[in-house]
């Protein structure tokens, strides 16, 4: 309960939502002058941001995350309204927008998240003017059966199933190709739910696991430990999915990379045999593959994977959050090839769809599968209707898509195929440039439009060949040390945006080695520019750090 | 892999995206007469939608939906663009709006999905356009502080704690007062996810739940089945949070409710005695409280709940998704008594904080329970920053924050007073009307701003009194399918709607009764307006219905 403040000012007074002021912004404006305010407010929303963000990528020092954090400190909601909807948007371009991270910038290529066709905006402003909920069709109708069309697309693009499989499932109100979720951690966790379902199903005397629980199903089974297989560059959401699911995430087992960074094919079977025989009674839940590491943008084996689960009766999930667009190209689709023997796969929308945050996606072979999810109220997502909330880990949900599905019209799946060709020949070009300059060491080769690499001068590369295993740690604890304070230097310098991340390379050194991450996503990002971070990552090697290797006599 | 029809026309050829087309969609124009283009485009978006919806509500049968369905089958992408952005637009609005569904009508009032300010559409085009990710500071910065400093204010209107308390924690990265999701589903999963790892923390030898999982954790307490108890009215979130977290949706006991639809705590007293009594070793990880009952809007004794949890030891959340703004009321806020002393409290922004479609929040007492659910990767998230990823059950996260943020600034919590107290009010006066007429039952009265009620003349309603238990089932049967009925042909008729659900009420009869329900919380929604729905009502049982009962001779 908050007590009005009895001794606010007049100015105060006048800004008070009276019941007429309240009642007037929920009646969509039907004369000509409101409109037309309205739509002038959208210009700065539209246009005014991006001269804002222009300058500075937006991890600048200049104004460090302690001093900002300063100016949020009121923890009380003020009784009366303190600022107009203009003066909100003000506020928002001139003094919110300036200290966010300008992810559009070309200079931004550390993460997953990057420019977005200006068109996305008017998309997600369709979506919350309709303000639908897809949980139920009581509150979306033709929306939710839109929502099923568009999963049947990209269900057609992973599966390739015929017209017949699609005729018939396409609008069944009875069985689910895919669901929306909020992210590709919800993706991989409603997956691996399903997984985890269907590992122990109801039978006589037996409820199910969503049922009884995971302790009654493991006595039911006479199971010991449930466990997951992955490649150990697998996202962090895997290990998130097996703590919330009750596996464990420490029974999410990690089966080491080839030189590629590509799960370990012979390691991945010496695994499921060690389960197997181990004292205990061991159920493999889930075998995933990735397509498109996090860290490295690597794709696992995925059909070499697939015949082993199919021979095991594996559930086979794939993580495809980052490279499943990569399909729509002709040239690169390849790459994924065994994905359409997965039984179930994520994709993220915020990613490789470019769409705004948030849109995740998991698809299912089989349209039935999701059955073992299945949840039902009273007073909605009754049996046999087109309720989309029936089988789904979220409750309400916004209409994503609408815009995925405009969005594939309006690009259609070559436009797609540009952007997918772009960034990984970028990335190859850029590796190329990596090569070219001897202070650099390029440490995972792009085969999708994601690089890592290092500063490490060749003349130290080639030490590294003839030192001793204690020299080598001495050595790459240094660079560690260097590579670790660039990135930071050159994110809080502004001007660019490189990720780093840590990773454990058998092939060059079986340590921690830290590196510059790349995600070429932005097809506005040309090797001009990539020179220019390269260039900036020299000077700040030249100026602050060359020093480090010569009094260490490197 | 999407192979590019060879044959195609040479007007499709057109329309193909080429680089450079496709790169001016990553361009903000700078020119003036795209971007007056690109406003231009706004202006249907936020006006044109509106005009299309006038009419109906929105459920009509006039296009079925199985009729809707069979103009979206086709499960092929089109490898080239088919239409443009303003085609797209106009696709949108004159052919998905008719047929979405209504929900901004104030004759919309079976769900709690309502008309929204107009503003909120201008603050998520703000979320859209600035696109930030805030899983983590190097893609978000400011917008990250912004959201802890609006986590801390919804806290303290729950919490209520002292100064010293917030000026320690609003800023401090190691701590963390709540966490937005995806909606109301997921914060109830999140409050349970901790209370589940809570109950079986690390301790000597052994890692806790997350890690090692849930049956090891069983194990190493010596537990054979962990439960939650929730009033049998609880949201079926509860129950699919339990099968997520391997609980088990059978070990979400319900517990039965007063003749206000509000948690019996002699009833709550009696399951706790009789699960700690039980043979076999059973563990009550949680009890949850409603403020806001999903069918009927009661409350349950929030304070009392609280004595028990205390006294027990229990973890105590509060399932407040719809009932939590009330709190903004000085009149009605004090229904909330107790809230204070919760563990954990949901609460839905697109809810009664009127946000856009979804918005979910869940907060802590305990600045530090979230350590439970704590996630760090190598290249994000690192222990001891400002990324709110750390501790959140969602990865990747659009910023839902400004817009709660912006939308107090422009309301204050007096404007969400007006609504909250509007609508409570509005339910009060439109129970009065049920009264009023022969023909209806009031079957739950208002205590927020929902109700129940169904059509059962007065003569039955005498009928019933007096009448044997077969001949009382007999009628209700009647009673339950004209009620069914006349739901759906308002529904069908599309001018106004009104959900339907079924409840079972003790004080009334033992058995399940179909009522209309009713949420109101369109402002919009008047006195005028229900008497219309009633009249609707009366008119299509003196049609359809009425003989029924005569041929029954009731």
């Amino acid at each position: 309960m908050i007590t009005a403040d009895k001794n606010m000012t007049a100015s105060q007074q006048q800004l008070v939502a009276d019941w007429q002021t309240l009642l007037r912004t929920f009646i969509k404006p039907e004369n000509e002058a409101t409109k037309t305010i309205l739509l002038k407010y959208m210009e700065p929303i539209l246009f005014g941001l991006h001269s804002f963000l222009n300058k500075h990528v937006g991890i600048t020092e200049e104004v460090s995350i302690k001093d900002l954090a300063e100016q949020y400190k009121n923890s009380r909601i003020n009784p009366y309204p303190e600022k107009k909807l203009a003066d909100v948007i003000t506020d928002l371009i001139e003094n919110i927008a300036p200290y966010a991270v300008n992810i559009a910038s070309p200079y931004f290529i550390g993460h997953m998240t990057s420019a977005i066709p200006f068109f996305m905006v008017h998309l997600k402003t369709i979506t919350a003017a309709l303000n639908q909920n897809v949980v139920k069709l009581e509150t979306s109708k033709v929306v939710s059966v839109v929502e099923k069309q568009v999963l049947a697309k990209i269900h057609r693009l992973i599966f390739q199933k015929d017209d017949a499989f699609y005729d018939e499932h396409i609008q069944n109100p009875d069985t689910t190709l895919g669901c929306f979720t909020d992210g590709g951690t919800l993706a991989n966790t409603t997956a691996l739910w399903v997984a985890r379902n269907a590992a122990m199903p109801p039978t006589d005397g037996f409820q199910g696991i969503e049922a009884e629980g995971l302790m009654a199903a493991y006595r039911r089974y006479g199971i010991d430990r449930g466990v997951i297989l992955v490649s150990r560059l697998g996202h962090y959401s895997l290990s998130k999915a097996c703590g919330l699911l009750g596996i464990g995430n420490q029974n999410l087992i990690p089966v080491d990379v080839d030189s590629r960074n590509k799960l370990n094919i012979k390691e991945l079977k010496q695994a499921i045999r060690t389960i197997e025989n181990e004292k205990g009674r061991n159920k493999i839940i889930a075998v995933i593959g990735i397509a498109g590491t996090t860290e490295t943008g690597n794709i696992d084996p995925l059909d070499q994977i697939a015949d082993i689960c199919a021979e095991k009766g594996i559930h086979y999930h794939i993580d495809a959050a980052w490279g499943g667009p990569t399909l729509m190209s002709e040239k690169y689709g390849c790459l994924l090839k065994g994905i359409e023997k997965a039984d179930s796969v994520t994709i993220d929308g915020h990613k490789q769809f470019y769409m705004p945050m948030t849109c995740g996606m998991v698809y299912f072979k089989d349209p039935h599968k999701m059955d073992y999810i299945a949840y039902h109220a009273r007073y909605v997502n009754r049996p046999g209707s087109v309720d989309l909330g029936i089988r789904s880990l979220s409750g309400s949900r916004e209409a994503n898509s609408l815009i995925l599905d405009s969005t594939l019209k309006i690009m259609g799946s070559k436009g797609f195929e540009l952007l997918i060709d772009h960034g990984i020949e970028t990335a190859k070009a850029f590796a190329k440039e990596i090569k070219k300059r001897p202070l650099f060491q390029l440490i995972s080769p792009p085969e999708l439009n994601i690089l890592t690499y290092r500063i490490c001068p060749l003349y130290i590369q080639e030490k590294f060949l003839t030192a001793s295993q204690q020299e080598r740690h001495e050595i790459n604890e240094t660079l560690n040390y260097i590579n670790q304070h660039i990135q930071r230097c050159q994110r809080e310098a502004g001007h660019s945006f490189v990720s780093r991340t840590t990773l454990h390379l058998k092939r060059l050194f079986n340590r921690d080695i830290v590196v510059f991450r790349c995600v070429l996503m932005n097809p506005m990002t040309d090797t001009k520019i990539l020179n220019d971070i390269l260039d900036e990552q020299e000077e700040i090697f030249n100026h602050y750090f060359k020093d480090i290797l010569s009094a260490r006599s490197y």
